[in-house]
């Protein structure tokens, strides 16, 4: 289990909401407030949209908590659009490769959650990824099969399709295998212009999931919602944040967000 | 701050201790029981004695609860006295040379707690080092520095002599200095025979300190304290554990434990 | 490509080979001379046998010539049959799953050389593995899956005929998807008892590979041929060490040794 | 001994100077063409300077050659003025505290060459850092201390200065420690407007150094030398590079260059 963040809105310092904020991304590390897992200490990533067709990408292994890289970079990178995540990791090893978000084109992508019973299912899974993907395979997480399977289903010509026939692949590839465990997706995706952000569990007990406007430091007119997270940043009592319910996609785009319906099975 | 173990007795896996317990010394590097501290994520270190004159050492900054390498060499790894550290970084960076346990010829050193306002009093405290010891300085906590202080005062010759006017003159230098914070040490000593572990703050605060005799899957016939540790290997509700008092030393030398006073100031 | 070395004879201490030659395998990290990547410098592992049913392991991503953790631990881990590895990274990342030796139970493998044009033949490669041993892939590299698809073919039946089997199934892959580039093997297994050395490759330019006698600092008597190494350890005009020809195989059991024609073709 | 480059002009891409030369630094990382010590590989350094007061610093203990995070950054960042350093370690542990460059305020400061038995003249040096200074050392290495020792000289007034008493003072260490090896000197100093680099040793045999103007895809209008290093990024044919002499300061400054002389002696 992890937690993330991804935001949108005016170009701000990374630091504004990595660091800047009561129960930052950061701060969740070290002592996450809506997850069984507490400490997410096995790693972090950062990709962000600049002026390249590509997002920049920054990972380590380290906890996010004490990486000065992190500090330094946060304190330098501006964006209107970026994604950041810290790892718990639930099987597969501390490694950069393994660390989320995942990129691809202008794509990236990070999740929380899991593909239960990752060990069984992991062979036919990463066998539906197509032959011009698979090169992009870099590490061994659920995570990024799960998006290698999305851009090999359409991600790219329609992202909620994309991921809805991936996972509609994984739940089939899990009863032929008899897992018993659920798949659980709280997850984020961008092109650069949109973000999506998927709630989605077999078991109804997705990954906990907000949005809300944090104080960017930033002058925020017209931007209702630019954030969206594992967790609100304040301590989810002043209103700035709502629920994401389970069974949706979130979609930002140009200051505007809409919910919708996301039942892949 | 941090936890740490220290284990004298049969020859035994490091596993046995670091990972096979119920609150073992890697179950505390993620959630700490007896610390403000509850995540100590920022670098391990094991010295463990065997057929060398030195102890044989390893370090890293990755968290313990992960690592690979530490499960593995534990598995593997065979002595009958050892110590081992997790970190929590309160200042000072992540690296190596900044994880506990430090070495010197036949010696091992870990501790845990600070010298308050090391930032102030840092600079006179590492120029009273010696100057034969001072290239021994590999990192910058205030640590190693007591460490080498005491080296530098006759530990080699009289351990208690040497780590009691080590102290001595740090607190000297904090008060020089305006010290606001408190110097605070639960510390372990080790020549490879002997273990020493002292507590000892100058505001009756000492971090936590327990002696045992945990389950270490081999006969410890007329062993039986066998184990010296910041919190009990269990829930503490069984008595194989006890506290060691503020002020004082703890030596155990071939089975036989002695408590005694101790007071530097 | 990479550098290796695998010892079989009484119990020494690795720091011996490792370090205490003048081509020792740490100076092969740093300057490498039979091969054309003269850098070794992204990562390296151990594999020792002793007491345990399993090998010991050890890896690290930083270059072997300057990580304190293994000149401690080779200064003080003693094995009669270990294997080393040091890392020239050709496509695939710097992480500790992508450094060799690979274990499978009681077994160990490492590899010089390449499955030429991997990018296009993975996903093929990896296909044929076993289900069962499909999560024992840990990193992305062409070694790993060349071991789990010897261990798919039989390997513990018989080595041998596990390797060929998996190299001729390599090769039919390879030709299939119209791999211009070639397959390059020599490579080391062990399964605690025996060793086997392979050379061996589709353009008979296989990297290369030597076995001898270096200064174990240890009375050797009745051990004729101790090391198998990519590089003789001394500056190869002392007799001391022996080219392996192109298509063979080298067992070495025992203190004995005998070389095999191996063509999988 | 190590690899240094000093860019000041049109604001680019970190990764034209860094990885598009044919003699980049990145490739000086694994061949150095300049310098006895070939690889430099022991971790690396960029301080730029954007929109912030201070630099921003990115350092990491990995080969540059084969860094994603360094190769990604290259791609993402653009400054009008920076610094960039490979390592190689002669004596001091590779750790991120000890990779150049260093930093204080809005200065930045590399280094390649030695101040001469470090080991036995290290304390007198460090205890000449100012105590206002010294809790910014956060390494052990002679580059940052020199560094610090500076700034206690006065360097944020008058650079030159500065480094001329930090190595006059240096050298009388030296000398009453009876140092039988030399101080070498190829460093470069920033303050975000300016660049000095200095050339000097006591035995007359500095690290090489050179300035020129490589392509860096970008029109570089009155900007006739943009680049100070180590080494000339071509093959040095072709007239772009010109060498620094000994005892010598190069002075930029608004496109404009100016050459010193340089004997604090």
């Amino acid at each position: 289990m992890c937690r993330w963040m991804a935001y949108a809105g005016p170009s701000i310092y990374l630091e504004n909401l990595l660091f800047q904020q009561k129960n930052s991304l950061i701060s969740q590390s070290l002592k996450a407030t809506k997850s069984a897992y507490v400490t997410n200490g096995d790693g972090f990533g950062v990709a962000w949209y600049g002026k390249r067709d590509k997002p920049g990408l920054f990972k380590d292994v380290l906890p996010a908590w004490n990486d000065e890289n992190l500090r330094e970079l946060s304190q330098h990178i501006e964006s209107s659009l970026f994604l950041a995540h810290v790892r718990a990791a639930t099987g597969t090893s501390v490694s950069r490769a393994n660390c989320h978000p995942y990129t691809y084109k202008n794509w990236s992508f990070m999740h929380n959650g899991m593909i239960g019973d990752w060990q069984i299912n992991r062979r036919d899974i990463e066998s539906m990824i197509s032959k011009d993907l698979y090169h992009f395979r870099h590490g061994t997480t659920d995570s990024e099969a799960l998006f290698l399977l999305a851009l090999t289903e359409g991600l790219e010509s329609d992202p909620i399709i994309g991921i809805s026939r991936a996972i509609t692949k994984v739940i089939e590839v899990m009863k032929l295998n008899g897992s018993v465990n659920p798949l659980r997706i709280s997850a984020a995706l961008s092109d650069g212009q949109s973000i999506w952000a998927f709630r989605f569990s077999s078991d109804k007990q997705s990954p906990s999931l907000y949005y809300g406007t944090p104080d960017t430091h930033t002058n925020m007119d017209g931007h209702s919602v630019s954030t969206i997270a594992s967790e609100p940043f304040d301590d989810g009592e002043d209103g700035n944040w709502a629920g994401v319910c389970e069974d949706s996609v979130l979609h930002w785009m140009n200051g505007h967000v809409s919910l919708h319906a996301f039942d892949p099975a």
